[in-house]
């Protein structure tokens, strides 16, 4: 059985437990609290030289870093990758968007407003660059859904559960939606699918059945 | 044929040119320099709304964006792609590494300090924060490499292509590799791959041959 260490707060662990619960594998949860240097302890990093979560066990001993390559080892061979050879490769570019445009501003303005008390103060100057590089990143979303379901196959894939993680975190981050509506459509859109769960609600399938 | 737009100081363009050239695949070349707003044209932004190169016209109309994705589009079902699934995961972790970790990092200053007249004094405080970041990276990188051949599965992927672009321009950027043995060693071993091409050598394999 797996084992993923996971932050109940952060957005990267939330892609890897929402593609776990629509997927219905168990897992064992580890919390990592990071903000408590628990991703930096000897024992952790022995596990994940970067220091980072999530982090899956997919065999014992062997361990799987980056939230976006787990959810595409996850997703291999089921629904949520697509069939199409190019489909797949735009699954991916939206996945190293993900990481490279949205995650590094929408994220870390996320983590220093809602999860780091003064975060606000500290981090002024890096602020506005996060909100003008994230309103950039968001403008090139909204474009990019503008007459369309979900991002890659007109179908819900990992591309949408990556980019869903921090977008619908976007309004903690001091984000406002309101001028994308094609953002605001697909969010509900991913948040009505069968077996879709809220970041807070997450737990693992062997322990809600227990 | 594949056109790839791409510019030829760009280590993220870098990356296609080396895997097209090493998968011996013909293409056009659209030389596209971004210093002067070439990608942010209306006509580029057709082609791809974040106004990014590389770029590739994967069938007549159809672009994709993303290095990494494109180099992975490339690879399918080729030796740089690895055979076994958690191999496969784990090329893709180091790829989402290299875009989250590295690049904006070292790519950030090498950007800065080789290709802009100036750079140093516009982005003097960035470049401690890029240059503290891009040191952890490299430390991360020195440590996996340490007792390893390549990144993933002891051969020649992908991942190393795609790790190799920004880290043989550290120097560049203010780098100083002499700590990393490891990572010296990985890099001559890169460049001594059978049909490796230098980032100023490469073009086309048609312009070549005409």
């Amino acid at each position: 059985m797996f084992t993923l260490y996971s932050m109940q707060r952060s957005g990267n662990s939330y892609k890897v437990r929402l593609a776990l619960a629509r997927l219905r594998i168990p897992y064992s949860l580890v919390e990592v609290d990071i903000l408590q240097g628990e991703s930096r302890t000897p024992e952790f990093l022995a596990r994940n030289p970067n220091g980072q979560i999530p982090l899956l066990e997919v065999e014992p001993g062997r361990y799987l870093a980056e939230s976006n390559a787990i959810l595409w080892y996850l997703a291999g061979g089921t629904p949520l990758a697509p069939d199409d050879r190019v489909d797949r490769a735009e699954a991916l570019q939206w996945m190293f968007f993900e990481q490279h445009s949205l995650e590094p501003n929408i994220g870390a303005a996320f983590f220093w407003l809602a999860l780091i008390k003064g975060g606000r103060d500290l981090q002024r100057h890096s602020l506005e660059d996060w909100t003008e590089e994230g309103e950039r990143a968001l403008a090139v979303m909204e474009k990019h859904l503008t007459g369309r379901r979900f991002f890659v196959a007109e179908r819900y894939t990992v591309a949408d559960i990556a980019l869903y993680a921090y977008t619908h975190l976007a309004h903690e981050a001091d984000f406002d939606l309101k001028t994308f509506p094609a953002i605001r459509a697909w969010l509900a859109r991913v948040a009505a699918e069968p077996g879709h769960v809220a970041m807070d609600e997450t737990a693992p399938l062997l322990a809600a059945a227990q």
